[in-house]
This record gives structure tokens, C-alpha cells and sequence, in this order.
């Protein structure tokens, strides 16, 4: 059958429409035929999110019913040859039909094992994140993750996986490939290949600055933008990666430098380095996203009004010393020399570290950015945190970069017998804490887009027959504005100050980090809006809970962020963290309306 | 003046005999005005805690006045000799008169930043628990202690001191001397010379079993047994010392062995192993307080019409093997053959220990005690609690060892961003545990004399910007009876349940010990009861918390336990634990009463 239009699902009779795309939901015509009474869609993008809606309207029977249509993997279906095509096609891509019998086995006793667990199959998008197909061995440990998951968690994740499994096969019959995602998920691939030397066989990807493995990225980098169509690309002196594709008018003399804003470069990037065990999107999206944009520019023979420039920060994540955002605060001009005296985990200092990568310590100062040379500040970045994917929407604006604010605190009562002290006799650090984490919980829930977070907790040197005498903890507070943040501190921090008083403990808080918020630009949120609201995705704003190079770049320049979805709840810092190559599409399509954007404005 | 009697003091026209105890109080005679009212009293002890009451009724402004009229410690009035008499006699005493000046500055600084902070004087009973003066440093250590406290504790540990101060006063005053309480405070501290390898001259207290340090303790309670008058003191096969004091009609043959109950033996005694670092008093107390009571038997020349057994077991702490109650353990035929074969930390196994010490294996079965020859079992006991020393009550009389069961546990969720996770996605296992801490706070409290502890808690790995997708605990239940016990667990495993599905966690939990209450035999209990009251003590029931060598004899005999106060609220397993000879006295005195009733009934 001869692939189908954007346009024909706009025009034809709805009974044909709905033929054409017979088999997208896994034996659920409804919900093709429900979502097709609302055409025209503007895009795939909308007509998928239309589709999640009509499973997410349709209640929790029918969803049911949706998951228990789908065949389980490797399962009797398959062995029987009673698959859709769709599914036969999807399981033979993954390699599910050449099992061994061990392989086999076991997939069948995990299904079995979920179903009872769940009341329905394990529903996987094989084909995966690439489309491309899932390893045996990446479906086998995910199913023995998820059969440890909790119900109303497997039910959702079930669902995203039909929706995932729904948009694979539409893009199949509409012919359509999300050719630059693909682009940049093999970019980020490729990068990922580069580990530090402790975890180089370990599957596990970790780069720190100025490691082997990060100069080695840096250098990929470089040829990445070389290659893509940069006009240059240079390491600078703390080693970030600075790709240019200059502007239709250059080169330009400095006096042409002093015109209006729209001429001015736009920048945007975000970070190579990684946590350690970290993933392979976190920062590096925000790299390649535009470095597509400039390929198709390139291509396609075009030139912007303004030139674009694409850093590739060397370090954002602080881990080999403490000096976070050390790529991005070398252009605000941030740069502390006192980190070049810090040493690493090894005795290495920084100074050591850069000599040793051919950096110039003395060449610092002049990459410090003149605001006065550019528009703003722009990054994608992939979204951290689970609300995209709970929401099923592929892109997310962000309002600000959240306040926060940490603590490290201590309560200290009266270590006593377990057995001999009465309970209106104890002095309990840790029942203290335990009432300072519920308080935290309850009134960062209160405060809108807030949070807050007891991360470390221990009862030093605790035994089973000993009330607490101490209980240790770290106290980590955001929210969207600076007042907010105060208002919810000063509300957590009297609260715990009551609690010790009434339980006569005391308690010693230091404050180790602060942070203000950085709202976006108004002008610039728009601009992203307008580009996702184009693309027929729906628009969803947010502030970002965690720290990036916007935030270090917000003190000079005007920024705003794009969010793309994770999957797998979002998870971040964790090899699990993952996106799609349609998702990563719908970036690159969303930066190159707002490149355009500027474009027409210019 | 000469030294007063009890006579005196309930039959003198009262303003006569309230001058007579002019002094008591720091300038503050209402109180013993005021006592007096209530004559005639039956001895020392009910006069000492009817002034405690008249201070307790006063109410918070006198209680506050009655500190404020005490002098700093080596402070002003002391270098001006403005003290009383017996203030200055006391600091005196304590060698405070003779200070360094860097000393005389430390204590100055002290005791403004300790009135600063609590609005009164540290108040210390300056002679301590023997009544002959601590040191510059002891008293220097426990202000720089106490200067930490909690006000309200501060405010009722300065009244502690007080009556101390005035309950050796009073001892002054009428020429006694508490002196089998003297003894017992001697003997312990001589056996506490001995300490394990690793604790020698760091001042820690350490005697595991069968160590160089036990040993030498066992030898020095036999010895010290023999010295006080016992017929007989031998060593046992698992290292218990057994000192016997025959009965009037001693030696018996085997059939006159089969006479009325009464002319059985009695057995009693408790442990002298230590934890580590733990204090002098845990255990042997139980040894000292027969053995004091055989010294006088002999001194007098008198037998009871029935053999005393006094038991000094070997170990209950179970520190260098699991093996708690192996001492007693052994007499009620529950040694465990199995434990030979544990290793201590340094791979010695218990079996090549106890050929090291002369131990002969083969013959611990035959350690097994009769029931048939026995009375019954009692057993004298540091409180390890803060009841006592709360209720300002010497002495307490056990009415159950409590039921316990204990869980390690752990609660899983989802570890995730700490910025980027809203509230309501999260799995955050520490407010899991949050919750069950307070929760077992909250059942325990509700449930008369039961106790609940949450003692470990952990997030393993926890970061400050991470919510916690792990948090591990331990659960340490106890209760006065098995069904208090039952019904409590299962309320909070159901508690724990529900908050684990209602936050979509999982949990396990390990059940690592259950032990089964062991009430006091009642004819037993009463015997206590009548020797308190006898002795003018206000009687005191209370469960033990914490696990004793009677729960082991309870399974052949009928038991029962005195409690004896402590200091420091009462801290045990800790250098601090500590009572007085006085109270010391008062169980000697208790266990004399107990002798004789037990004579009567013969």
C-alpha cells in the first residue's frame, strides 16, 4: 500500500482514513476512529497527541482492555504465527523470533510472572527508542525491571509504550523518518563511545574534565561542527567547543558589529561532560540539536541574518573538582583562579589537568563573552525530571530556572535504651527528622511548582537498641522565584526550629549552596511557544527544577530553554536516561522555527 | 552538735527539729519545714523522698529560687568565703579551693555561659555517687556536658543534684554511712580494673567473654567471694563463678534435699561481661548486692535455713559471639553446641577459646540446674532506664521482662532528580520511613509501657540533590506481655503496609529476633514489694525494657527482679552509667528484707 499524506488524513472519508491507518493501535480501531473526528491536524505531532487523549479520556476499562489486546513478546502469539503483521514485524526487528531456548524460557516466565503481578502482558515498543529495534538482552533486563515496578506505574508505562508503539507504525505509513533525530541520537551515540578510563568495558559512561576520555570528546566534537558545516570550530582556553556558522553578510568589519540586535549572534549550546554512570542526552542534546539545524542550513545552501554560535561547554557537572559551570562561567566571566589550585580525587590539580590538555590558563580571561556581540541565549536540553513523559508531550518550555537553596543539618537528642526508655522519656533525633522531612514533603506539595527534597539521611553509628541520639541530613529547597524559595524556606526552617523545641533536641543547619532563579526572557519564551505550538505540539510550560549553562549565561544575556521528554519516568544521571529520535526531530524542527523566527524579525 | 536519730527527728518539737536540719537545703529551710509536717517517717529514705515531693509540689518559681540560692561552683562566694558551711566543706572536698588558675577561668567561663543559657547556677553534688569528692576534671567534664543540655532537662538534673547534695548532708547530719553500699561501689570499681587488650588506659570499660580481662575478673570475683564469707566459689565449665553460702543445716544428704520448698537453695545473680565501652555497673551490681548481704550474714555469724547461690555469669551481652545469655544459658540447659564453632572478629573460634581458658567442654551439660533445687531466682539490676532517676525513686520493682521482636527493614521507591520531580511524581523512600518512624513513635506511646524504635535508618548512597529510592531501618518492638506485643507489631507491619501502597513503595522486612515476655513469678515480685516498703521506699512497678539473665531462669524457675536507680538519666552502656552507694545501700538493705522473709517462711 502506497504511503499515506498528512493531507489525506485531513481529506479522505473518515471510514477510509481510519482503513488506512488500521493496525496502529494493536487490535483498538476506536481510538484511530475517535481521534479522526477532530481533523484536520496541523501534524503528525498533533494527530498522535489527539490519540493520546482518546486512551487517556477513555478511563481505565478500556485501557485495560487495550494493554490485554497486545500479543505478549515471544509469547504464544508469536510461536503460532498469530500476530498482526505489525507485531510480527516488530518482534522479528528485535530479534525476539530467534530466541534461544534459554532466552525463550525466560521471557516466558517473566510475561507469565507479570501478568499475574499486573492482570496484564508487558508491553514493550521493541522496535525502540531509534525505531531500529531493541538487543535481546536490552528486553529481557527491562522486562526484569518492570516486573519489580508498582501497578499504577506499569499500567502508565504500558500505555506510553502502546503510544510509542503507535507512532513507530504511523511514521511506517506515512513513509515518514525522523531523519535528523536519527542524525542526532547517532551524534550522541557516537560521543557516548567515550568513557573515563575506570569505566571503559563497564557499559558505564562517565566523562570528567579534562579526562582522556573528554579531550577525545572535544576533539569528536570538533569534527562533528567541522563536518556538519561550521565555519569553525575551535577548543578554547578551558575547552569548550565553540562551532560558528557565520551570518549571510559576513565577514563583517567591527563597525558593522555595533547594528541592530537581530544581526547580533545568537548562542546557544550546553554541556559534553557527564556524572558519573550519567547519560548519554544530558547536555550533549543541547550540542547536536542545533548542529543539525546548521547541517540543514549548510545543505540546503542557506545562511541566517546573524551568525550562530554553538558551544559545546567542557564542564557543567562539577565533578572531577568543584567548579560547576565552569564552561558556561568562563564566558560570563566567572571563572574563579582559585579553582586552578583545587586537586582532584588523584592529587591533580586543575592547572596540572589544563597544562596537561595544551590549555592556556593565561588565555582565560579573554573568552569572557561581550553581551553587547549577541541576541541571547537559547538551550535545549532533555527534561530531567518525569513530566513530559507522564504527560505524553514530546517538547516543554521553560518559565525559569528554579531558586534553590541546600542545607546540611544534624538534630541531636539523647542516645538512650531502646528497650528501657519510655517513650515520653526520649530526646529521638531521628523521629525529629523524620517530622522535618514530612513537614518538607507536605509544604513544598502546598507551594506551586516547588520542591523539596531530604536527600542524605543517617543515624550515625545507629543500632537496633538504641534511640537516636543523632540523626544527620541534607535539606535541598527550589522554586520558581527567589521570594518563593525564601517564603518556603523560612516556613521549613521555623518548622523544624518548633519541632526541636517541643521534643527538646537541638540542631545545627549550614547552608552550602544558594542559587537565584532564572526566569526566562519573555521575549525568548515566546519565540520557543511559537515554534512548538507550530509544530502542532502542545504547549506546555514549565520551570526547570535542575541548574543548567542557561543559568550562568541568564546573568548577561537574554535565555530560555527548550525541555525535550524522557523517557523512562524522566530519569536522569542514570544510564536508563533515554529519548526518542522523533522526539529529538521535534527539537530540531523547534530550533529551526525559532532560528526563523529571528530570522524575519531581523 | 552531735549526730542525729531518727527518733529525733519524728519525736523533737518541730522547730527544734527543723534546726537541727538547718542546711539541708541551700538557704532554703521551707523545705524541710514543710517535710517535717508529715512525721513520724520510717526511715532516712522516706524523709529524703518526702522533701523530694515538697519540692516537686512547689512548683516551677520556688524550684528556680531554690537554685538560684546555691553558690557557683568555685565561683565568687567560694573566693569572697561567703559559702555555707557545708557548701564550702564540699567544694573543698572536691579540691575546687586548690584550682589552677587556667582551671579556676575554664570553670568561671563555664558556669556565666551555663546561668546565661538556663537562667540559674550549675548545680553539681560536688561529692558524687560515693560521697568522697569527684575530681577537678570529672566535675570541669560534667559542665562541659551539661552547659549542652536541654533546658528542662537542666532544670530537673540541677533539682537531682540537689537532693543529692542534701541526701548526703542528711547522711552527715545523722552519722551514717552507707557502708555495704560503700563496699558494693568498691568492689566494682576494683573489678572494672580490668579491661580488654584494645581498652587498656583509654579509661573505656571493655570485658568480652573469655578474654585476658575476663578472666581476670573471673578470678577476682572469686576471690572476692571467698573473702566475703562464702563456703564455696568455683569456676563452671563456660567461666560462670559460683559462690555458694550454706544453709544452717549444711551439708545435707541427697534426701533431705527433698524437703519443703523453703529449704531449697535461692538462686541469684547476674552478669559481669560488658559491652564495649559500656559501664561498671550492668550485671555486676547483681553479683555485689547478694555477695554485700553473705559479708554481713558471715560477720554476724548466722546462716539462713537455706543455701544462697550466687552466680556470676560468664556472658549476656553477646559481644564477642553471637551468644547472648550463654552464661545463664547454661543453666537452664540452652547452650547451644553450635556456638563453638563461632568465630570471634579475629577468627578465634569459642571452642580454641575456651580450651585457652581451661574450660572443659564436655562438661557444660552438666551445668544444667534442677529446678527441684531451687527456690526460685532473683536477680538485682542497674535500671539502664531513666524511670527512676525521673521519679527521683531508688529502687524499682520488675514486674515483666518485656515481650520484643525486631526487623531490619527497607523501603524501595524510585530514586530521582531532586530539582525536576514534582511532588506528586515522586517515590520518595525515606518519607516512607518518615512516616512508620512516626507512626511507632505514635503506637507506643498510645500502648501503656510499650516501647517502639526505629534505631538504624539509612539512605544508602543518599545525595543532597537525589530523592531517596532506598532507605533502610530497623524496628525494635517491645511490650509487657506476648499479646501487647502481637497486637502492637501487627498494627504497625499494617501501618507500614498501607503507607507503602498508598506511595506506590515496595518494602521487605526481616524479623532478626522475637523473644517472649518473662512476667515476674507473683509470690516473688510481692517479696520485693514488701522489702521496698519495709524499707520506706515508695514502691515502684515497672517493666524491664531491656533483656536480663532472669528472662533465661524464668524458663525453669520463678523469677523476679529489683531495678536499682541510675544516674544520668539514667544511660547505661556508656562510660556515664553510675548510681549511688546510698541506693547501692538500699538494695543491699532490699535483698536482706527478701533473705529473712524467705528465713520466716522456712
Amino acid at each position: 500500500m502506497s504511503t499515506l499524506t498528512l493531507e489525506q488524513l485531513n481529506t479522505l472519508p473518515l471510514a477510509e482514513a481510519a482503513e488506512r491507518l488500521d493496525g496502529l493501535y494493536e487490535h483498538s480501531p476506536w481510538i484511530v476512529e475517535t481521534a479522526l473526528q477532530q481533523r484536520p491536524f496541523v501534524s503528525l505531532a498533533a494527530f498522535k497527541y489527539r490519540m493520546v487523549q482518546v486512551v487517556a479520556a477513555a478511563g481505565r476499562e478500556p485501557q485495560l482492555a487495550l494493554l490485554r489486546a497486545h500479543p505478549e513478546l515471544a509469547g504464544k502469539a508469536m510461536v503460532d504465527n498469530s500476530l498482526t503483521a505489525e507485531s510480527s514485524n516488530e518482534q522479528s526487528k528485535a530479534g525476539l523470533t530467534h530466541c534461544t531456548p534459554a532466552e525463550f524460557d525466560k521471557i516466558q516466565r517473566l510475561n507469565a510472572e507479570y501478568n499475574a503481578r499486573f492482570g496484564f502482558p508487558f508491553i514493550l515498543a521493541v522496535r525502540g527508542p531509534r525505531g531500529t529495534g531493541l538487543s535481546k538482552a536490552e528486553i529481557i533486563a527491562t522486562l526484569e525491571r518492570r516486573v519489580q515496578g508498582h501497578p499504577d506505574f506499569e499500567l502508565a508505562e504500558c500505555l506510553r509504550n502502546v503510544h510509542r508503539i503507535a507512532e513507530i507504525r504511523l511514521n511506517d505509513k506515512f513513509g515518514y523518518t525522523p531523519t535528523q533525530g536519527h542524525q542526532v541520537w547517532d551524534w550522541q551515540e557516537a560521543l557516548a563511545q567515550h568513557t573515563d578510563a575506570g569505566y571503559v568495558g563497564t557499559g558505564q559512561l562517565t566523562v570528567t574534565y579534562l579526562t582522556d576520555a573528554h579531550l577525545a570528546c572535544a576533539r569528536q566534537i570538533q569534527a562533528d561542527m567541522l563536518a556538519a558545516g561550521c565555519d569553525s570550530a575551535t577548543i578554547d582556553a578551558v575547552g569548550n567547543v565553540v562551532g560558528r556558522y557565520e551570518s549571510d553578510s559576513y565577514p563583517r568589519t567591527s563597525d558593522e558589529r555595533q547594528s541592530p540586535i537581530s544581526s547580533k549572534t545568537l548562542l546557544t549550546g550546553s554541556h559534553y561532560d557527564t556524572v558519573r554512570n550519567g547519560g548519554k542526552y544530558d547536555g550533549r542534546l543541547g550540542i547536536y540539536v542545533p548542529l543539525a539545524c546548521v547541517q540543514a542550513l549548510k545543505a540546503e545552501g542557506k545562511r541566517l541574518p546573524y551568525a550562530l554560535e554553538v558551544v559545546a561547554f567542557a564542564e557543567e557537572e562539577g565533578q572531577r573538582y568543584k567548579a560547576t559551570f565552569l564552561g558556561s562561567g568562563a564566558l560570563t566571566g566567572d571563572f574563579d583562579p582559585a579553582w586552578l589550585d583545587q586537586t582532584d580525587a588523584d592529587g591533580i590539580s586543575m592547572r596540572d589537568a589544563m597544562a596537561k590538555a595544551g590549555l592556556d590558563v593565561n588565555a582565560i580571561g579573554a573568552i569572557r563573552r561581550n553581551p553587547a556581540d549577541y541576541q541571547g541565549f537559547v538551550e535545549v536540553h532533555i527534561e530531567q525530571g518525569p513530566v513530559l513523559n507522564a504527560l505524553d508531550i514530546p517538547l516543554g518550555v521553560v518559565t525559569s530556572i528554579n531558586a534553590s537553596v541546600r542545607y546540611v543539618g544534624e538534630i541531636t537528642g539523647m542516645a538512650s535504651h531502646a528497650g528501657t526508655t519510655p517513650m515520653g522519656q526520649r530526646r529521638d533525633a531521628a523521629a525529629a527528622v523524620a517530622e522535618l522531612i514530612l513537614l518538607v514533603e507536605h509544604c513544598a506539595a502546598q507551594d506551586g511548582d516547588s520542591v523539596g527534597t531530604v536527600g542524605q539521611l543517617q543515624v550515625p553509628n545507629g543500632s537496633i537498641n538504641v534511640v537516636p541520639g543523632r540523626c544527620t541530613f541534607s535539606l535541598d529547597l527550589r522554586a520558581p522565584s527567589d521570594a518563593q524559595r525564601d517564603a518556603l524556606e523560612a516556613k521549613i526552617l521555623t518548622g523544624l526550629r518548633l519541632i526541636c523545641e517541643r521534643r527538646g533536641l537541638h540542631h545545627s543547619l549550614t547552608r552550602t549552596m544558594q542559587a537565584s532563579a532564572a526566569p526566562s526572557a519573555s521575549a525568548w519564551q515566546q519565540r520557543w511557544e511559537a515554534a512548538v505550538t507550530a509544530l502542532g505540539v502542545p504547549l506546555h510550560r514549565m520551570p526547570s527544577g535542575a541548574g543548567h549553562d542557561a543559568m550562568k549565561l541568564h546573568t548577561i544575556l537574554p535565555q530560555a530553554m527548550l525541555f525535550v521528554r524522557g523517557l523512562n519516568s524522566g530519569i536522569s544521571h542514570n544510564p536508563l536516561e533515554s529519548t526518542t529520535s522523533d522526539d529529538m526531530q521535534l527539537a530540531v524542527d523547534a530550533f529551526r522555527h525559532l532560528l526563523h523566527q529571528l530570522a524575519h524579525a531581523a
